[in-house]
């Protein structure tokens, strides 16, 4: 059953390593004093922190992206989002086909599976999904440079326009204005454009493979369908709830009108999903809408794809499993097709295991951290959801973490974008040999 | 592999029936002008809310048990503790041998299964369980009465012996004093009877049986195993963090020495599990003990017991089964037995949904309720967990609760105390038949 271990550096493990290798070039040139403002130097660890939330594409931050660093400093970021969304999405696709390779060997799913996930190591696919990603992002910046020429002039137009489409397709919430998108309640043609971009970068490889392809197949894989699926009823829903519990965003100001406040809270179901960009400080929201972006923060994206959480594909696959469960079936099904045993398997031990680590995360931050007189458990919670579900979105506690609490933050940020497995197998060192013995079954009573 | 319905009324059904019958009989007799002191009557609401909170043994109170019923209403609280404690724990372990029944049909653990849960049909063992429940109660209550006697004489000694040793062993958080033990932070000697207590009621039946059966059989089931081991390392763990947390309890008056601040410390570790009776108020812990205690409420007791939550079993096997997964290892094994994977997938299935009904619960308390002005996520999500988990602590919302809040609160306690399981499958109709056909199989990517 166990294969030798001829490889000494597993995927995993690998993926692990690239993700710690290209933070740490990233803290290294981001302590440089020509990527800090003015004369002084930013600490390794604030740089350190920076690059962490820059490569795992989460978007929190202890200084303004906007005022704190240079044009250099602020470059080496948008290639960290670069990398950290683009490069690692074909390498996670990998992993995801190296690990069902090992599992052909003690399982038999492999010959009724669908034809097309094989296809991805023919690298040709690869590449025409990393070109169409950039040219999505160059011709997203583009449409941006239309809005932003007029109001920043031709330099700072194009930077701006550029920087943006790739935080918005990297789902990675950096921006440069210094107050996200608040500057754009009344501009719908910049929200659009940017929530286009955050939902052709949350598709992910696979879905966007199969879309690709789908006019010469004729069929999708059951993971599209699913993440299609999924993503589709919960922004429906987020629609819905964010339209009743901020009654249409009456907190905005007073001049955006009824369609613009329409077009606000349309952009807001979209975005804490992952994506971190927003229209209006947070904090001012009602509870229940905290409350409901803390949950969104938590599913997070579709897998393989720039997105950070417990993926919208484990939601929607457990919630159909438990349905049936509780309904007494055999099967858990969704498009004539059944899942298996093992994936249901896995995904309900990622929300276990996901649940204890922000759990015990919670735990210490609330111990550790100097929290704010009023709401420190919300504030510690969103941050750690935030985090978790690379998304980005703060009440405000960053900047006031000591370094523990920024270590905390930023492990959690990157098992978010690496995945608990990934992390965990290389940690842990997954696939070992099987003992040739086994002891007798036994059940104990439960919940 | 389906059998034919003979039985039209499933057990689940019998027992989500049970409760409700007991719960609307006790709201009658709350709701009648005898049962309040005074001239007003108590609103069928109220009495409702009571009487759930009761028979769910979770002691979350709109009113205070001390001052608002008469010693008939009272009476009426301490008969539903007692049959929701101990009247339905012989039924749910009744329902588990029935679940395990039907299983046999589809699976062949039985013939590994050990020796000790069949003999449980047997009625001279629940007739000696409940036999030693009421003796532990009585002794308890007579060995209250030794410090209640020269505090509050004779009539009122002997009513608050009995009545609090049925609320710590059925673990049920009601009291009469009107502050819960807040006057006993000084008494170790009663802190010790209630712990004694509670943990002897939180054991649950077949922990019961195995340890009376030991003498005569020298093993322990699996079962008991693990619900022993995994109550020991979460009561050891939780001792560490609350005198980490709370400094072994600078919080309480100057008045308490440091033994006897370690006592209260130790108290404090027992009572969140699902006991609800507190030596101080809530409110005035560090954040990190209030998110501690949720974690707590939310893990619950032993199944089988009077305690609610998820149990302390699910728990346990879920990390063991965790630490086995991210490890590649083929068998989750405690105690020289590996756990069936029907009973791992039921555990995980089982945190998912609860997962999912709490979020839900907490959403709309957050939508709908008049919330104080700070700390409104705190005071909701503990309010929920201890509605769930059957531990009846509150951060002060109960009181403040409208018809819709009051309602959700009541269902939690309701899922918390029978069991979602239990509410899902006689609500949902489980164990229909099985169709003919099965979709092929395929996986698909997450988290
Ligand atoms: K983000
Ligand atoms: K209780």
């Amino acid at each position: 059953m166990s294969i030798p271990q001829k490889q000494h550096l597993s995927l995993p493990k690998i993926l692990t390593l690239g993700f710690l290798i290209i933070i740490l070039i990233g803290t290294l040139l981001l302590s440089l004093p020509i990527a800090t403002r003015g004369t002084h130097t930013t600490s390794v660890m604030d740089a350190f922190f920076t690059a962490t939330s820059a490569t795992c594409v989460t978007g929190l931050t202890l200084v303004s992206t906007a005022f704190h660093w240079t044009l250099f400093g602020q470059t080496v970021i948008l290639f960290l989002m670069e990398i950290g969304g683009l490069g690692f999405m074909t390498f996670t696709v990998m992993l995801f086909l190296f690990m069902r390779r090992q599992m052909k060997l003690s399982t038999r799913l492999l010959a009724q599976e669908s034809l097309n996930l094989d296809n991805l190591s023919q690298l040709s696919v690869i590449k025409l999904i990393l070109l169409l990603s950039l040219i999505i992002q160059l011709v997203g910046a583009g449409l941006l440079l239309i809005d932003f020429y007029p109001r920043y002039g031709w330099a700072k137009g194009i930077w701006f326009s550029l920087f943006h489409a790739v935080s918005a397709f990297c789902n990675a919430g950096f921006d440069l204005f210094g107050n996200s998108l608040e500057n754009f309640t009344n501009d719908p043609y910049v929200l659009s454009i940017m929530a286009i971009l955050i939902i052709a970068g949350s598709f992910g490889f696979l879905v966007w493979q199969d879309l690709l392809l789908y006019p010469k197949r004729r069929r999708l894989s059951l993971h599209t369908k699913l993440a299609l699926g999924t993503g589709t009823v919960i922004t429906l829903i987020s629609i819905v709830v964010y339209l009743l519990s901020e009654n249409n965003l009456q907190v905005l100001s007073q001049h955006v009108s009824y369609g613009h406040r329409l077009m606000n809270t349309l952009f807001m179901a979209i975005t804490p999903r992952t994506a971190g960009l927003t229209t209006l400080p947070y904090q001012h929201l009602s509870l229940a809408s905290i409350a409901f972006t803390m949950i969104l923060m938590f599913i997070g994206g579709t897998p393989g794809s720039t997105a950070g959480g417990v993926k919208t594909t484990t939601i929607g696959l457990l919630t159909i499993q438990s349905i049936a469960t509780l309904r007494g079936k055999q099967d858990a099904t969704f498009g004539h097709r059944r899942f298996t045993q093992d994936n249901i398997f896995r995904a309900l031990t990622l929300i276990f295991v996901a649940l204890t680590i922000l759990a015990a995360a919670t735990l210490i931050l609330c111990a550790t951290q100097p929290l704010p007189k009023n709401d420190g458990l919300q504030s510690v919670t969103f941050e750690v959801l935030a985090a978790f579900g690379t998304t980005g979105i703060s009440l405000g506690l960053t900047p006031h973490l000591n370094v523990l609490g920024k270590l905390i933050i930023m492990f959690l940020m990157f098992i978010g974008r690496v995945g608990i497995y990934t992390v965990m197998f290389s940690i842990l060192n997954a696939n070992r040999k099987q003992p040739k013995y086994r002891y007798p079954e036994e059940s104990v009573l439960i919940g």
